[in-house]
């Protein structure tokens, strides 16, 4: 039997236009894009085409997503620059030999991950900590590409501040004709973003021509500039520093090197890459799927991500990933099934084949001007503002990531914000929300008492917690009703709401045992109330149930109350149970 | 102004023969218990006596705790001993200038969380893994006394089933008369421990007699083997190891070793042991107190316990904490006050000045045998089988804790069982439960449709989340609603029913806005019902509210479910939305 993707078995014919129109458009904006991510991570541009051809089709055949763009991307070049820098090889082969193996690690890592099922791990990265790492490395990405712009030596792998200081003192020396190249290319390429897009609006251009018109900036570029050098010998008379010569044809295969130092070596930072990596493809193929109500099955998308770093890792390739930017063209430009994708890859590979010698003149000031305007968009301020003003310990969050990223590096920025994070929610969760609750008059509701008008009796301290009760929070439980009841001494009844608690753990259940016996000796008695369904399944099992009594068990707060202010008014009864 | 411990301002007459009687008790089980203590640290007996003394003084100046007996512990010596092997040092006054730094650090750390106010930080040790820790700990400590009770010579700091193993191929050789006499303890003790008590009852012996009696156990133990080895000889001629000589006098004043190499090593392990060392002095303190109705202030006790960490340091000793078995005597034995703790400091400091000399020939093995006998009771079974019935993945915690003590180490053990109760609550708390809720016909009341037998609407899907929304669980409601509505076509609305959720992160809030929005894209419109205060506060100052539309929040479900009934029947209204 033929393995066949979902995909294409339903395929129609009146998909194949968009198919190939998105293909053709995206393989325009891929080629100098990948070229430009190559350079980021510090590695020959081929090895960032390789990564753009048999790991797309790999994807194709086992993703999920029908529409996201796989290939080389920013975050994760320069996650990859970064590692192979701490490896201190100077030999370029070495270097790419170890590009292979880290993509082959993060393959594996990924299918791992999918027969773990361990997916939901990147559920653990919130949405601040996320827009302080992306924006703090579009920086530190943009920062990276300041000396191809102007020509200038600066060492690689150095945190952002030194290498802004870098950039400042050796400013004069920039190099004339190689910072005219790179402005005049971030012109272009801005032109082609903004001016032209509404140009081509306004004009009612046909949007197949608009669409490939307004996405082939970054080629213009390469064409223009390459042009440039090599009609005013700009190399040899203004020494502006070129791609020169790329091996021409396509990838061969070959068996990455897995020796056991290295791997060890590279695993930690093998393991950030690759859920970064997965959560940048999972959220964008989400947010693209949902609009056409399709869905993405996240550890199909495992097993695509791990399939096609693995194809990368053995076609001489490095680390890829799902693209935000080439993502949007694909979809925008009509693509309606992987196939564009299959169509993208064919013409990369065909660029390989045919047309690198053409590349030669290119100049990496162009290539850098790609890079700064891909990237620009990611720092988002307005992520910050909104947290600044909904909740301050996000926002406090995305602020140390976000440094620690710039003055650190990636991999330290990423791990403080998910410390964090799941510090700062612990910490939350460890002091709930404890409300006295009363009763708003003349119904049968019970509020808190500090924020509505309600009614109490002075002989029963009516609690509601708005958390579940776990280890970290019971003492805080345990704290508050003992300090309660010693203020009010004419308190004889704790009723316990337990509408918000959907769990009480081992450490809860004999904190609860502890507080019915500490409030007896006290001559306090302990009612519960509301009790969920999966919660009271649990507690029956236990001995706390007998100990407290099942008629000191109500279902709703106003029975609870009602009761208990009749046992209060019952002299007889009262004084039975003291 | 002189300073005053609240305890001394209030001082009652009444209250000194309680405290007298305290005292003598506490000394009376505190001198045999913290030699024995010393030797299971590896350090000279008169260390842990030197602990005995001013670190009693400080805490009763400077604690919460009224009856809470300071000093030498189990727990604590363990992890001293284990701290210290772990320096190779072969020097006995390098090892216990070692010690002093230990106290020294573990005093600073303790005030530096009261004043960083992290007492909390020890919420995040849940009961089983405490339980879990504390039972295996007792077993290595047992395990560790059991060459000299057979007179055998055992490396110290072995994984328990290295020592184990160890013994086994050992036992031919034990020495027989040390043999005679651990055991001859063993059986001394356990019988003052049982035995003797219910006679005593039996005989009404009066309470203050009873008393006294049934806990001199350690130091008739004490006596008795001194005599043996003494009389018999057992020295010389049996090869019986004893106490030897112990420097007669007090403790002097000094200042502790603060060699930054030092202190580098010791931190990690110092940081465990004041966590650990607050945690067993607060529980102890807490469970006395409430049965006098009594407060503890946490604060107060790393104040108290930082003190007198700080005392032991600069007066010879080694880390110190709250005892359980010493705070239980001095409780029952009728302290009132922290004066009991000075009498006991000055008993100890009179056998420190005059009695050093007839500990010469006190076997070892005695020693042994009153560790054995205290730390027998904290093996915890009872906890194990509770949490195995009530809670599988605490259960869980507990035996993963419990072997890795055993098998790895005592700090290893902890820091999993942290790790482990953590992850375990995140992974608990990122799947919340989320009920697809009906009306309880003819009530106002809506339950799980899976729990209750209720009424739906087909239009209408009405969920209830029982979590907080935050980064972690966002994805997963997410993916619920999408599901949901996916799944059953005929779905006009959905309703969130917010009663359990008490905040909603900024991660959650931009989920919510997603889920808005996807919802919206399919034609299905989301409202909101059950919103707290404190949330609907944080919830009205961001955009979210006006796009959702203030019409579309309830304040209850019935309302809710009623005004959507109308919209869904109202044709014109309907075909106006849509």
């Amino acid at each position: 039997m033929i393995f066949l993707p979902n995909w294409l078995k339903d395929y129609k014919k009146n998909q194949l236009n968009g198919d190939i129109t998105a293909g053709i458009i995206v393989a325009v904006v891929l080629v100098p894009q990948a070229m430009a991510y190559g350079m980021l991570a510090g590695l020959p541009v081929e090895v960032a085409l390789y990564s753009s051809t048999l790991p797309l089709i790999l994807y194709a055949a086992f993703g999920s997503s029908r529409t996201l763009a796989v290939g080389p991307v920013g975050l994760m070049s320069l996650m990859t620059g970064a590692t192979l820098i701490e490896l201190n090889i100077n030999n370029v082969n070495q270097m790419v030999s170890a590009a292979h193996t880290l993509a082959f690690l993060i393959g594996i890592l990924l299918l791992s991950m999918r027969v773990a099922k361990l997916g939901a791990v990147i559920n653990f990265l919130s949405h601040p900590v996320i827009s302080g790492f992306v924006s703090a490395s579009a920086i530190i990405i943009a920062l990276s590409q300041a000396k191809h712009l102007l020509g200038l030596e600066i060492p690689r792998g150095l945190p952002s501040y030194q290498t802004l200081y870098h950039l400042t003192i050796k400013l004069p020396d920039a190099n004339l004709a190689t910072t005219a190249l790179g402005v005049g290319s971030l012109m272009l390429l801005w032109c082609f973003k903004n001016p032209l897009s509404s140009l081509l609006n306004k004009k009612r251009v046909s949007d197949y021509i608009a669409q490939f018109i307004s996405k082939s900036g970054p080629l213009v570029v390469v064409i223009f500039s390459t042009l440039c050098v090599y009609c005013l010998n700009l190399n040899s008379q203004h020494n502006v520093s070129m791609i020169g010569s790329i091996p021409s044809g396509l990838p061969t295969l070959l068996i990455p090197n897995v020796d056991s130092e290295l791997i060890k070596t590279l695993l930690p930072n093998a393991i950030l890459i690759a859920l970064i990596g997965y959560l940048e493809s999972v959220s964008i193929a989400k947010s693209m799927a949902s609009q056409k109500r399709q869905k993405i099955d996240s550890n199909k998308e495992l097993t695509g991500l791990g399939a096609a770093n693995l194809a990368s890792a053995f076609s001489g390739g490095y680390p890829v990933a799902g693209g935000f930017g080439r993502s949007m063209v694909n979809f925008s430009a009509g693509a309606n099934s992987p196939l564009a994708s299959i169509f993208s890859a064919c013409l990369v590979a065909l660029t390989l084949a045919t047309l690198t010698p053409l590349f030669f003149f290119l100049p990496k000031a162009a290539l850098a001007a790609i890079i700064v305007l891909a990237v620009l968009p990611l720092i988002d301020f307005h992520t910050f503002k909104h947290a600044w003003s909904y909740d301050r310990t996000d926002a406090f969050s995305m602020l140390i990531t976000f440094f620690t990223v710039l003055i650190v590096d990636v991999e330290s920025g990423i791990l403080a914000g998910i410390i964090l994070s799941i510090g700062l929610y612990l910490h939350r969760s460890s002091q709930p929300h404890i409300a006295v609750v009363g009763q708003v008059e003349n119904t049968e509701h019970y509020r808190n008492i500090h924020r509505h008008k309600v009614k109490t009796d002075k002989a029963i301290l009516a609690l509601r917690v708005d958390e579940n009760l776990y280890f970290a929070n019971t003492n805080h439980l345990e704290d508050t009703i003992m300090e309660l009841v010693a203020d009010n001494p004419s308190i004889n009844h704790v009723l316990l709401i337990c509408s918000s608690i959907s769990f009480i753990d081992t450490s809860a259940l004999e904190s609860l045992d502890d507080i019915l016996y500490r409030l007896e000796k006290a001559g306090i008695q302990l009612h519960l109330a509301e009790i969920k369904g999966p919660v009271m399944d649990k507690l029956r099992k236990t001995a706390f149930i007998e100990k407290i009594g099942e008629t000191n068990i109500f279902l709703s707060t106003h029975q609870a109350m009602e009761s208990l202010k009749k046992l209060d008014n019952a002299p007889l009864k009262k004084d039975a149970r003291l």
